[in-house]
């Protein structure tokens, strides 16, 4: 069965903002065996919205729209659906009461512009809103299901997982969709394409290869759409098994984990600790990790020191060896670890010292140099990488290479 | 002038990776006056991806695509346009030679794989792709203009930057395209419409306002669509002067910026420094900041005190009073922002502690909970907010109402 997604925004379109909710949907949709055939963003625009949303239904059974919800001018998507679907807006006592109480606690007066948030089109069943004031939509029409869902994105997520989903399995027998996915590292899109090609070339043609190279990873999909039952995902299981032989050093994962969350599992289940010290990543890999729920069961502490000072005083690293190698060395990377390991008294702790740019680079040390330490119970490793040459982009591939010295050094001592 | 973009990819379709491209994109189009129509996220299939070409050329002048160019099998969008624009692929030696030199670097053979990269339409402009192996590629056809560029963001910038932006200014005679945005804080957004009614009302019709709400911040932004010269700009500066008028305490600032931008732009200008101490959000706060080039002029130091051992050993909080008040307190967080200053050197400091969930909640305490606290020259001040109920967005709120606060206090030094 097929879905398409429109997003409805000016400010997708102008690229103020990055539209972030079709990728969610598509992964509640994708879950249930619902292939999603389109993503479409357009504007607050009437006419576009009518022949979107026309076009949409000629191609699939279930559209989710999101966006143009809320209680000022600019937002028509509710106007434009009761007149699509020849249907009066209605008051909805309830959603009217749910918000009057949401802006009572937020110490909000409840006004005209909130008051026609309780206005609904007659025709449509209400999704009951928890978390916002903007209802949701479930219409019937010719055999096919529309949802219109608020654009704000825990709201839009609360009302796919608690509503739309269960209300889409209970109305379509749905087919399943099979990904799993394999995370290589240590080898270059083309080298792998090349070291698997024969396995790739005697895949059975209902399994889709998928390759996603990322900073420090590849990752290889196998897809089948529209089955039935569990032999594709045995299938499959065999397939990666046969190219695990293959290329058993640079197989580090499964499905869609990231590698800090490989490194959560594992740190997770040896009951082991990290510190970070962090310089030009400044409290990205931090993040990364504290953004996994369960994180404070491993993560101890986490310095960004971006001055010399701080390098210093808080993690201890000597200003002799700042002085005599410079703040983006392998010397101060290890003492950073080091430094970070010893305050947090943790097991592990990594490091990250370089040049994010634009300025400060060097012939000798150009935009781009980090070096990355990890400091673990039984010595210190460093490496030099070369991150590119864009701030966002070395902050990016900083923080994943470091994480992945990280994960590397701690399967050693499995 | 109309474009529209097209991002291709079945990772885009399954929810496994969010498409940041398209609002890049966006952002360049709008820049130089050309208004983006929609913007269409397919999968890598043949027939889909000349459907939605030819239909895009029928309502845009411009076709920006991307993706879909790797060296491996599932990549198609090269084929594609080729047969779509009936031309051969043919060999490029320049592209060849660099991609040869590129691995090389890397430590990398060059094989067939990374030879099909070289190939490209013979009746293409090749956009040369400095930073990555898949060269971009320009076509002109029936008066139209189809831009093809890799998926890898970085890529993709570059090539927008420094090819297709100066050949698409020499190509069309291109009008403007105005936005102007501006900040409050304060005001829910119901309230704000509510407050500024007979200010929108007046708006003359080729103003366009749009309300964009964010944790902390609504903003305002005025737009005009294809006008000439600098009346607009004037009269846009003209009703946003009288705006400031109604509310004049809630105005925070202009443009896109967004309040991390605001706080730097405040300390670069007055040579003042800036620590952190941070729990729940776990380096958020300082990753933030440290991501804006010329940080490291005022970021001295943030500490990601995730354990109670961290936040006595490393901030100087009294362990006595996590004991009496709990992690989670107004005496803890400033402590904390008390200790970062101190430890730092810094004129200011912001903390946060609270709980991100989805384990730890009380009915005291329930998650969400958060305590931000400032420490500044002239005292500390202390707030409790309530962050909402999901993990990722309790760190997102926390982070941007810790940083509103910190901001308010900068200003008030003023």
């Amino acid at each position: 069965m097929n879905a398409s997604i429109i997003t409805i925004g000016d400010e997708i379109l102008i690229g103020q903002i990055v539209d972030t909710n079709s990728a969610a949907i598509a992964r509640h949709l994708n879950g249930a065996g619902i292939v999603v055939r389109e993503k479409v963003s357009i504007g607050d625009d009437r006419e576009q919205i009518v022949a979107t949303l026309r076009r949409a239904l000629t191609e699939s059974q279930v559209v989710v729209i999101t966006g143009g919800l809320g209680p000022t001018k600019d937002d028509i998507t509710k106007k434009t659906l009761a007149e699509l679907f020849g249907s009066e807006l209605v008051n909805d006592p309830t959603v009217a009461a749910h918000v009057e109480r949401m802006l009572a606690e937020r110490g909000i007066a409840f006004n005209e512009l909130n008051r026609s948030q309780a206005l609904v089109p007659a025709c449509c069943t209400v999704l009951f809103n928890a978390h916002g004031t903007a209802p949701g939509m479930w219409f019937e029409h010719e055999g096919r299901v529309v949802v219109s869902l608020p654009g704000v994105p825990f709201e839009m997520e609360h009302l796919m997982q608690d509503e739309v989903m269960p209300r889409l399995k209970a109305r379509f027998a749905l087919k399943q969709i099979v990904h799993r996915t394999l995370i290589t590292s240590g080898l270059a899109e083309s080298m792998l394409a090349e070291r698997i090609e024969a396995w790739e070339n005697a895949l059975p043609p209902y399994l889709k290869l998928a390759y996603l190279p990322n900073p420090g990873t590849v990752r290889l999909r196998l897809s089948a759409y529209e089955v039935e039952g569990e032999s594709v995902s045995q299938e499959i299981e065999r397939r990666f098994a046969a190219l695990r032989t293959l290329i058993p050093e640079h197989v580090v994962g499964f499905e869609t984990a990231t590698l800090q969350e490989l490194v959560h599992d594992m740190l997770t289940e040896r009951r082991q600790t990290l510190a970070t010290a962090e310089s030009c990543t400044g409290g990205t890999i931090a993040s990364r990790f504290t953004t996994i729920p369960g994180a404070s069961a491993y993560f101890r502490c986490g310095v960004v020191s971006y001055s010399n000072e701080a390098k210093a005083d808080v993690l201890g690293v000597d200003p002799a060896t700042i002085e005599r190698f410079g703040a983006v060395s392998e010397q101060v990377a290890r003492q950073m670890a080091e430094g970070a390991r010893r305050i947090a008294g943790a097991d592990y702790a990594v490091a990250t010292t370089g040049i994010a740019g634009p300025a400060g680079g060097s012939d000798e040390k150009p935009v781009g140099t980090v070096w990355i330490a990890v400091a673990a119970p039984r010595g210190t490793v460093a490496v030099r990488k070369q991150c590119g040459t864009d701030r966002g982009q070395i902050i990016d591939r900083a923080s994943s290479q470091a994480i992945a010295l990280l994960r590397e050094q701690i399967a050693k001592d499995s």
